[in-house]
């Protein structure tokens, strides 16, 4: 099987771990441990999440966040990239540099949505905002910076993806949702200021190089239905025409929900969402939740 | 020809200029229009400098080296990538991650002389040493932190590379010399806090490779015999035996020169030190410092 699989950012640094080197290449060797199984088996590519990386990074530095996204793709590529060739002696593994697309007329770029960064007092935020050229707005009853977070359409390097995985390599590619670029009146790339959802990158390119399995895998067993309430229940299997019709959480499962449920509507093939160290049973059909287009859909003799 | 090149730190970022994004990427962009003229005409790889890049990082940041320089190499290889794609239509250009292994026993561990970072008085530099396990030692009549610059053995990544530019891929990689690691007793990869010089990795690259030529591209158009003196003369043809009866300033033209010697006495290919507009001229013979076995190389012949 070609198997995508998603990282969440926490991942590679769980809430109140201090964010340095050490600690965050410790929690990649973990992660590996389970990604170094799937690659003994599948074909694999390998996407990450980098929120709490490229924040403080912006917190630190100028650069604006295409220019961000680009060393946390660099410096989280080299930590798995290390760790998978330790754990895989023999294979080859890539970490690539790898620029997604969005369109430049993404009704995102007019309505700024995703918070980056740290939380001023409005004044400041409004100060800062005429400095920089930033867009602020109220996160609660703090002020911060906002970005737009447009649709991803492809990432630039899908044929060299294709090309490496089809030889066995194992790819690490479009970390963070992959640099934000557009193409301008004369067809040529340029960076952006914005910021991808890491799933919905995943999904599209999940599609594009005709995997057949796109797996989430986070610190949840499964997607809850009624979540939050005395009623909510885990969700073993289900369908995107089911999935489409329950409310969940726009910062964090709500994405997630959307991204597997393209892929599954888009392709047929089977996306589910789960805990990382359960990727081979989820794989089987036996942990996670998992999203076939239809209740009947044959995952035992398919997997 | 396979033809491997090594970028000055100063081809992205002249002296005296401010290390923004815009300014660096502009200055790749030009790059870019020579390296994408032999690109159309060449096999290609690109290696790059990252000394004013990663000495920024170092400041801002706990990160050690190894981490450090990959986040450059995410960075640089994203801005020349982009370049790359939109000097060269329809052709695939591959920015890796790749770490350079060095020797766990290389003596340079043992004597730390390369300069990173900032300069302080004696008293804070040792308190900072303190602090953070940093070596310092006195820079004229300041203090700053110094690393090991040991030898660089081999690209890990050595074998994807290769097959990359066979197929006809435009590859970057070896950024800043490469990501620094050593082999522990088990076999593992480790990264270690080190910096490697970029002409050396790049030279021992080009061996691996089998590139029938190497050129060390930067701002001045050849090296100068007798430099500083009232004899001081240009070098237009030259072997490794002559060079190396010659003395060069260890910090800038030295390591150049040793570097293209290396590559020469062990292939018996051709090396080239000149100015990064020149390369094609350099290609042809006739600009740059043209390196060769013997002075009855025949360069046109050949080329």
């Amino acid at each position: 099987m070609r198997v995508i699989v998603a990282l969440g950012g926490n991942a590679l640094l769980r809430r109140g771990q201090s964010m340095n080197a050490h600690t965050q290449m410790d929690n990649v060797r973990g992660v590996v441990k389970t990604l170094a199984d799937l690659a003994r088996k599948h074909e694999l590519i390998i996407t990450h999440g980098n929120g709490p990386q490229v924040g403080m990074l912006a917190l630190e530095s100028p650069y604006p966040f295409d220019t961000l996204g680009a060393q946390t793709q660099g410096m989280i590529g080299y930590w798995m990239l290390q760790a998978l060739q330790n754990a895989l002696p023999g294979r080859q593994v890539l970490a690539m540099v790898t620029q997604t697309l969005v369109s430049a007329v993404d009704p995102a770029f007019d309505d700024p949505s995703k918070f980056v960064g740290q939380v001023y007092e409005r004044e400041e935020a409004e100060k800062l905002a005429g400095e920089h050229g930033w867009t602020v707005k109220p996160d609660g009853r703090h002020w911060r910076r906002v970005v737009p977070s447009p649709s991803p359409q492809r990432v630039v390097e899908t044929r060299l993806v294709r090309q490496m995985v089809r030889e066995g390599v194992v790819v690490i590619c479009a970390g963070g949702g992959g640099i934000p670029v557009v193409r301008d009146e004369q067809g040529r790339l340029a960076g952006v200021e914005a910021v991808i959802d890491k799933d919905l990158t995943a999904s599209m390119l999940a599609e594009a190089l005709d995997c057949d399995a796109f797996l989430i895998l986070t610190d949840v067993p499964r997607v809850m239905r009624d979540f939050g309430t005395p009623r909510q229940s885990e969700i073993a299997h289900t369908t995107p025409y089911e999935l489409r019709a329950m409310d969940f959480p726009a910062g964090s499962m709500g994405p997630k929900v959307d991204a597997v449920c393209r892929f599954v509507e888009t392709t047929g093939d089977m996306a589910a969402i789960g805990r990382l160290d359960q990727a081979e049973r989820i794989l089987g059909g036996d942990a996670g939740t998992i999203v076939t287009p239809n209740a009947r859909w044959p995952l035992t003799s398919t997997l």
